[in-house]
Parts: C-alpha cells; structure tokens; sequence
C-alpha cells in the first residue's frame, strides 16, 4: 500500500494525535520527563494501515494498544521533529492543526532544554492541558505540585 | 478550503460511513423504504471541513445530528452514484472499502428496482446488516418480518 502526502493528512484529520505526557523520573532535577508521541490507532483489521503510515514516515512502532486495537507511535524526538516538518509543509485541515502547533511548540520548548528546568516544565503542561479534548488529571496535579515545590 | 482528492479519501478513510437504513412506508408494496447515505460527522468546530466536503461532492447537506456534532450526509440516488464513482477511481485504503463496495451493490440493486420486491429487499438487508460494525436489531426484525410475510 502507497500513500500519497495528501492522504496522510485526511488520515490524520480523522485519526491521528499529537499528545504529551509527563512521567516520574526521579533522576531528573525537575522530577518528571516529557513525553511528546504521535499516534494513529485502528482496529487490527486496519494493521496494514499502520504498517504503510510506518513505511511512509521511514520511523515509528506499530503495537497493540487495547484489545483488538493498534497504535503506530512516534516518540523519538529527532523522528518527531521530522513529523512536524511534514504537518508544517502540509498543513492539516481540521482543528487538530491547533493541536498541532501545541505540539510542535513543545518540541521546541524541548529543543530549547526548557522542559528540564521547573520553569519550562510548567509551560509545558500548560499548552499540554488545552491539548486534544480529555481533561488531564494528572497534569493539572503535577502542575501543582510543581508550583509548590 | 479547497480539498484534494487524496485527501478527502484519507479522512473518509477515518471519519466517512456508508450506511443503508430501512424506513417503514405503507404506501410501498414491501412496506419499507430502503435509505442509503454517505456520511461525515465532525464535532461543530469542524463544521468548515464538512462544508469543503460538500463544495467537493456538489451535493449534500450538512446539518445539526446529536448535540455539538454535525453531519455532512448525501442521500439523494442520483448524487450517491457519483459519490461511488468517485470512490471507484479512488479507491479507500482502510477495510472501510469493504463496506463501500457492499453500499454500491446495494445501489446497483435499487438501480434494478429490486428494493421494491421482497426478495431483492431481504438480500439488500442481507448486504446492510454485515455492513459498519454495530449489530443491526432493527434490520433483523425487519428480515424477519419479511421472510414470515
């Protein structure tokens, strides 16, 4: 299966997310490590799908998720800085380009070493709790936690 | 917002639905109406997108379908011919293509008027209930109904 450009971001118009999450990481002087990923998930009959989306960005795992279902992920940040050249180059067209910029913003604010002082980190996931449409718990409890430590 | 081929395949790919539905209607010497349609439903902040969608197909509605979301739906025979031509030379890359090839069987059925007789409708309720994923309680009913009358 080939994909085209323009495929790829009707695709990701309909399935695709940009998403960043925090981790502990006690070695780490902040205390947590960001976690920027890129994932299209589909029901297994659709694997072929993500396989293609994986040979199309030459970078990514495809693995189960939930179940029946199938994730491609992009985490790497060098693959995931490739990525948003490409959403750059060929803009998507639903309001997940707003997710988008979020996201790229964040890989440049990681560019910058931001997320490694408490400072950046806070700005982190503030652009990450306006990110895709579920409330995020566990960011909103690690920001605070942050501007009291 | 001008879309492209490639693209309107890649997020229908992800976001599309073919769906054949039955209606009572006494007037029918079958009793029912069969009612195929090709539908897009977005959360309203992507109402654009649905109306590029229309401007794209030249035909359609779209209009409010449960709460903040809202559909781009094609109902009309004669504009769903052209809604499976352009599937046909562009074909959908996801098992989604399956279920497009069972809803234009079931055109080309109408197109031979065989919804109008038991026997065609019992095979294209036959076709409609292995179509989409959800099971179809109504359409079994219906089936029923028909194979007793």
């Amino acid at each position: 299966m080939e994909l085209t450009p323009d495929w790829v971001v009707g695709f990701v118009d309909g399935e695709g997310c940009f998403h960043v999450s925090l981790q502990k990481h006690p070695e780490m002087t902040v205390g947590y490590q960001v976690l920027p990923e890129f994932v299209v998930v589909q029901h297994e009959r659709d694997m072929p799908v993500l396989y293609a989306l994986k040979r199309f960005f030459r970078c990514g795992v495809v693995r189960r998720n939930h179940g029946d279902r199938y994730a491609f992920r992009i985490r790497k940040l060098e693959d995931l800085k490739r990525v948003c050249e490409f959403f750059t180059t060929h803009p998507l067209k639903t309001k997940k380009n707003v997710d988008f910029q979020k996201f790229r913003r964040v890989l440049h604010l990681m560019g910058e070493k931001r997320h490694l002082e408490r400072e950046g980190l806070v700005q982190i996931i503030d652009i990450a709790m306006t990110m895709n449409t579920a409330s995020r718990p566990m960011l909103e409890k690690i920001r605070r936690e942050l501007e009291v430590g």
